[in-house]
């Protein structure tokens, strides 16, 4: 596939100055290797990559490179870069009032008018918002409140949880527990009970049956074997992220979500990713005509101007937990609260929940030629969360940094440095999660450099040729 | 205990014509009761303290009455409410790139700088930084850091740790592991082994022997019958929070730090109350001349006005560890480095950690002469984490509240609104712990009201006269 774009370029303006003035690149880099602790970095590998500045969809390092930014690090910057109308905004509510704790009675007008918003625009069963500062607070809360709430309705042995195989909930306790458990950080109990995860490319793993009958199926079994008596809730992604950006069809989570109803199961939209427009909706509950009794939220929530967390109850699960412990000392922040209003201003406005839609069908449409290159096995998306799985044989549908495990990282240099792209690749797939903003040009850049390093991976070598 | 200063008053200015354009008070507090879900909040009294604005150690809430802040919402905001200088700061970095993860090998140069300055002032041991989103979140992390730390030496069946009873470590799985569990969450791994709070008030605790001695030996002791070889860390809080603002005596970190490293257990100081001045110093490691292992941050690292936390990792636990998971998608966040760095420009420029001991002091000596009131049992505080312990009966130092339960929320509420004064409550005691950069004057203001509170409280009857 040729590419007829520039490669990454080096800018004479503000960044370079910026380098010369702070010192050079490398020197950050170092710096950065002294002091900054970096979760899952290498460190046999210091390679680092300094961002100093963005707009929109464009990054740029320390040493003035440019980038496309196809990541939105990592899969929230939905309104782009550099809002100048965000940082207003923060700037006011900062100078005004930036913080204080809304345990018990204390409660402040940016989180009221947040909060309405947020259920505004929710499935009508949501009634009321539990705030917190991330994804994996959220996350963590989500689990204990599910359980207080049969606890409180006199079913405390309702503890087992529903997951999907490979799926991510977060990297506390909370989350390790419906992992499964995470080795070396001690005893993590033994509550979270695996489903096949509905992954329409690997045909395997539902033995010719239809994924979707295949699947309830097995819901139901469990249910049964495992007894509904002691299921607490599923927490499920609605789009899976971490283990690919896989769209399950479109009949899969309503026919689910039924079954677990009628069970009293709980059921638990972990929207965390395809929140406020990254799968095309501002809730994917809303796409899939769920009602969910919790959706959990972080990530777009803000753009990631602010560390946000926060959770939406169902009314009836509200009722039950009100007075409920939990929260967390910046649940309620003001700042937090009144960006993330200014970011919804911004999303309709410009209404990128329908140009995630249109750039998500052209990525699907421009990266369909991949298909015939060696290596990719499949291609896939919803709104802006789309996927290239990489196969070393496309028979057996094995991954591809299964056989190449240092393929994964060159194919993330080479992208970078030869390109000007940034991507994230998670488990064996390529995802391409850029902001909501991302123009049509753009798209084309990055497919078409995608495209290039797909095409020279030599898959006898494991090397970009 | 007479008062003569101004109760809470009505403002002419900018508060009451805020009110007038968003709704009366009353309108907000109902739709915060009907979209808010506030945790530990009462469900049965939708009463709302709804605050619209700050400045250094004042308040106003959405009537326009005003109110001197002795609680730092919570125990945070350590330069005061309303400082520009941040507004400018966050908005500043806002705009030029407001968040990247620094997962992997993607870094930035506000987090490099407001690491390096973290670093710096630091016990000297201390190398690297983890930053995450909450003091929650940090305290999960340390957790599994410290059983991986221990796992990656070929030790991993050292998962128990030690902690004071009464102590707090977060709201997550993690932290209900280190409390020993909560009701209605389900499974808590039991690998808490709680020791004795070096509380001097209590001496009940200690035998009549030398409190140290005691828990020194009680240390020892523990060790001895569940194995050094099984035990991963003790978290402690260096001045004790939400158990009632309670300094430990002076030897009493040092003494117990050194049995702990004389058997290979780490130490963890959870700093996220002590840290950045509240208690006096930096970090009170510094105070008492500890090298922790790791000491978790938040809260004051950032005054509030972004939400922040942070692990500082000793060297060598820092090497065993680098490339260890953990994180969140918040972790590096631009603007919270940047502002975090500007707070410690204030911080050195205006040296409210001076200021903190000497209004703490002042608090000690102002507060002192209460001690003869029928329900001040104690009265204590190191920097502005101040103590006033309410009891129904000196003798056996029963909690008031134990008796009577309900007073606890009308002292709060006596104080709002007959003085304009917001403390908060934990445990049994009214904890004072305002802006660092409090008045002289603001602060007799507050120990009249708890005075004048305190001195009506009618023994017999649990009631306000």
């Amino acid at each position: 596939m040729p590419v007829d774009r520039p490669t990454a370029r080096f800018s004479l303006s503000q960044e370079a100055d910026m380098t010369s003035t702070n010192g050079a690149a490398t020197d950050w880099a170092k710096r950065d290797a002294r002091v900054v602790q970096h979760p899952h970095g290498n460190p046999q590998d210091p390679e680092r990559l300094v961002l100093v500045r963005g707009k929109g969809s464009t990054l740029w390092d320390a040493e003035g490179r440019e980038y496309i930014d196809a990541h939105a690090g990592a899969w929230l910057t939905q309104v782009g870069h550099g809002r100048e109308e965000l940082a207003k905004v923060a700037a006011e509510q900062m100078s005004t009032l930036a913080h204080f704790t809304i345990m018990a009675d204390f409660a402040n007008t940016p989180t009221i008018e947040f909060c309405e918003r947020l259920v505004e625009r929710a499935p009508r069963n949501i009634a009321k918002v539990r705030l917190m500062s991330s994804g994996s607070e959220a996350d963590d809360e989500a689990l204990q409140l599910v359980r207080l709430y049969h606890h409180r309705r006199g079913q405390p042995q309702r503890t087992k949880v529903l997951v999907l195989r490979g799926s991510f909930h977060g990297r506390t306790y909370g989350g390790a527990e419906l992992a499964g458990g995470r080795p070396g950080i001690g005893d993590v109990p033994d509550n979270a009970i695996t489903l096949t995860p509905p992954w329409p490319y690997h045909t395997e793993l539902f033995g010719g049956e239809n994924l979707t009958d295949f699947c309830v199926r097995e819901l139901e079994e469990t249910i049964a074997r495992v007894g509904a008596k002691n299921i607490a809730a599923m927490f499920g992604e609605l789009v899976m992220g971490p283990a690919g950006m896989i769209p399950a069809p479109d009949d899969y989570w309503p026919r689910m979500v039924s079954v677990l109803k009628a069970h009293g199961i709980l059921f638990v939209a972990d929207e965390v990713v395809t929140g406020f427009g990254r799968a095309g909706a501002w809730y994917s509950s809303l796409d899939y005509n769920l009602a969910p009794d919790i959706i959990v939220l972080a990530k777009g929530i803000a753009s990631g101007y602010m560390p946000l967390g926060a959770l939406l109850l169902d009314a009836n699960v509200a009722d039950v937990l009100d007075g409920a412990g939990g929260g967390g000392s910046y649940a309620g922040h003001l700042v937090a609260a009144a960006v993330a209003s200014a970011n919804i201003d911004i999303i309709e406005r410009e209404n990128p929940l329908e140009a995630s839609r249109e750039r998500g069908r052209q990525f699907l449409d421009e990266l369909g030629e991949l298909i015939n290159l060696p290596v990719v096995g499949d291609v896939r998306g919803r709104g802006l969360m789309v996927g290239v799985e990489l196969v070393s044989d496309k028979a057996t549908r094995e991954p591809l940094f299964g056989r190449f495990p240092s393929l994964r990282k060159d194919i993330d240099r080479f992208l970078r440095t030869k390109h000007g792209v940034i991507v994230g690749i998670h488990g064996g797939t390529i995802a391409l999660t850029p902001p909501l903003v991302i123009t049509a040009r753009e798209v084309s850049h990055v497919v078409d450099a995608v495209g290039d390093a797909l095409a020279r991976v030599n898959i006898h070598t494991g090397r970009i040729d």
